[in-house]
């Protein structure tokens, strides 16, 4: 059983990576970039590097597919680098081919606010993307990183589909028919990323789940049963979006960067701050063997339990991270 | 015949590439960074995928030497990228690994002047290679960035090839004892880089030859002839050191870089104070013939005018590029 996980952002550690070995995952795409501008970035990556030296009976970077392969060949777990927010390419286009020859293979267009490229999920008016966002998404499709709308508001997110070439990804999210968060995605979205042959990722995070971190792991699998119907069952996946033992100071770096002198709580609140707890269901990464048993509880065919574990991530980085082919 | 030159720093057009393609000219070490920082050095990567997608009948970025091989194979010229000064690491080891990663495959340890981790050869004393020096070196043998120390100091260069694990470079210079300028090199560093495989790449820059423009083709196939005594024939290749077409404000770049408010010539002067003439029989790279017939001239043997021509390169770039072996 191949199992992928389409976005984690741990406080990284040798007790995490021991989880993940005895998770037997294959695969995590990690996030390396919040608000960091390029050499930022670059300092997170010589982080990443060192984990991948001291590690390396663990660890080892994926480009491609292929490493993801020989990775669980040699029973390591891959590191996919991926972006929520553009920041990083900064307002050059060339950095795209850079960050790409680095490893980044997932780019979200815009986090929460508006960017550069696009809209985030939070501003009141989403004009769709930019001027600039559309040469970026042309470039992005040319090297192979994937676009990523997991934060991007409704119209950025159904123009980013329209525009790209290639089929995009949301990361992790859930459906809003399930629970009516603002990240959460519309039956429009998910409709029109299915018929793109694009990648949906459920997450985790409890803001994204019907009763938060009381959801029942049944209810969470029904979901997903009822979401196959919708986007198809070989373009879902999992996106965890596990934030494991990071101190609240992070979530405040991912909602607030350096773009408000204020406290904004995104998906929390005045009550609820800071990280929530995970659902019982979903702990660490030693917990996929209990997803597995929940898809097939809900009654999904071995078959495609192999499709949303893994299968389907596998079939899209084929496809999405090389060089686009001549039209 | 792989036609293979260790050092152009030419002011790059579709003209000098359409020169390489009828010079048939294989692979070009081609300098990125003088004095650039780490994101200035990266635009300039920015500038050369532009080349590479603008020019791919003619131009493909070399990581490795079978890269190179494929481009001969395919009628490009392969293009490999390396830096004359340290600057674009920084003070940071870990962008070691990032801009080998972004395909620099050379480093000079110092560019004339003192580093953070070596000496330059136009400086009073030479101190040898620095507490950084010493972790950066290892750290280049650990990734496979080669080291270069074409305009350290004697003392530096010494240092650099007993304390590297693996062979260095002095890809652009020519011996002392030919032509004494402070850039050329004296007897026992050639010795000490044959003794440890090293490579030495003759440079056709006038500042660096016997009578400057004014050379013999005769005179420098001749001190090729006395050099490879001393390093041994499997050890020598060219590194012209082309610096065609650019603006004299180039080669003020190059020398002052930001370290001084007041001019400083270099290997120039008063009266010379911008780019010399290039000798009439190496202009630009339609020129390599004239290498080998002067060779041929000077009676070298065949085999030994192929190692010269590239053979002797391409044997070290497989050798040296990739991550060191376990010892």
């Amino acid at each position: 059983m191949m199992r992928i996980d389409g976005l984690q952002y741990c406080n990284w550690s040798p007790e995490i990576f021991q989880q993940m070995a005895e998770g037997q995952v294959d695969c995590v795409h990690v996030t390396i970039a919040y608000h960091e501008n390029f050499r930022e970035m670059v300092a997170v990556i010589e982080s990443w590097n060192r984990f991948f030296e001291n590690f390396s009976d663990r660890l080892v970077q994926a480009f491609t597919a292929d490493d993801v392969r020989e990775a669980k060949a040699n029973g390591k777990t891959a590191i996919i680098f991926g972006f929520q927010n553009p920041s990083p390419i900064e307002d050059d286009i060339g950095l795209v081919e850079i960050v790409h020859r680095l490893g980044v293979r997932f780019m979200q267009l815009s986090y929460n606010n508006q960017s550069l490229l696009a809209t985030g999920c939070y501003e009141v008016t989403d004009p769709g993307i930019t001027r600039m966002g559309r040469e970026v998404i042309r470039e992005m499709n040319r090297v192979g990183l994937v676009i990523d709308m997991s934060h991007s508001g409704e119209r950025s997110t159904l123009e980013a589909i329209e525009i790209s070439e290639r089929p995009i990804a949301i990361t992790h999210a859930n459906p809003a028919f399930w629970h009516p968060a603002k990240r959460n995605k519309s039956r429009e979205v998910l409709e029109a990323l299915g018929n793109s042959a694009g990648m949906f990722g459920f997450s985790m995070y409890p803001h994204h789940l019907r009763d938060g971190s009381a959801c029942s792991l049944e209810s969470f699998c029904q979901m997903i049963a009822d979401t196959a119907e919708l986007v198809g069952i070989e373009h879902i996946g999992l996106g965890s979006d596990l934030c494991q033992s990071q101190p609240d100071s992070v979530v405040e770096w991912m909602r607030s960067g350096r773009w408000t002198k204020a406290v904004d709580f995104g998906e929390g609140s005045t009550e609820q701050p800071g990280f929530p707890e995970q659902p019982e269901w979903f702990i660490d990464n030693r917990y996929f063997g209990h997803i597995e048993q929940g898809l097939w509880d809900q009654g999904f065919e071995s078959a495609e339990i192999r499709q949303i574990m893994g299968e389907n991530w596998l079939r899209f980085f084929d496809e999405s991270f090389g060089m686009q082919k001549a039209m």
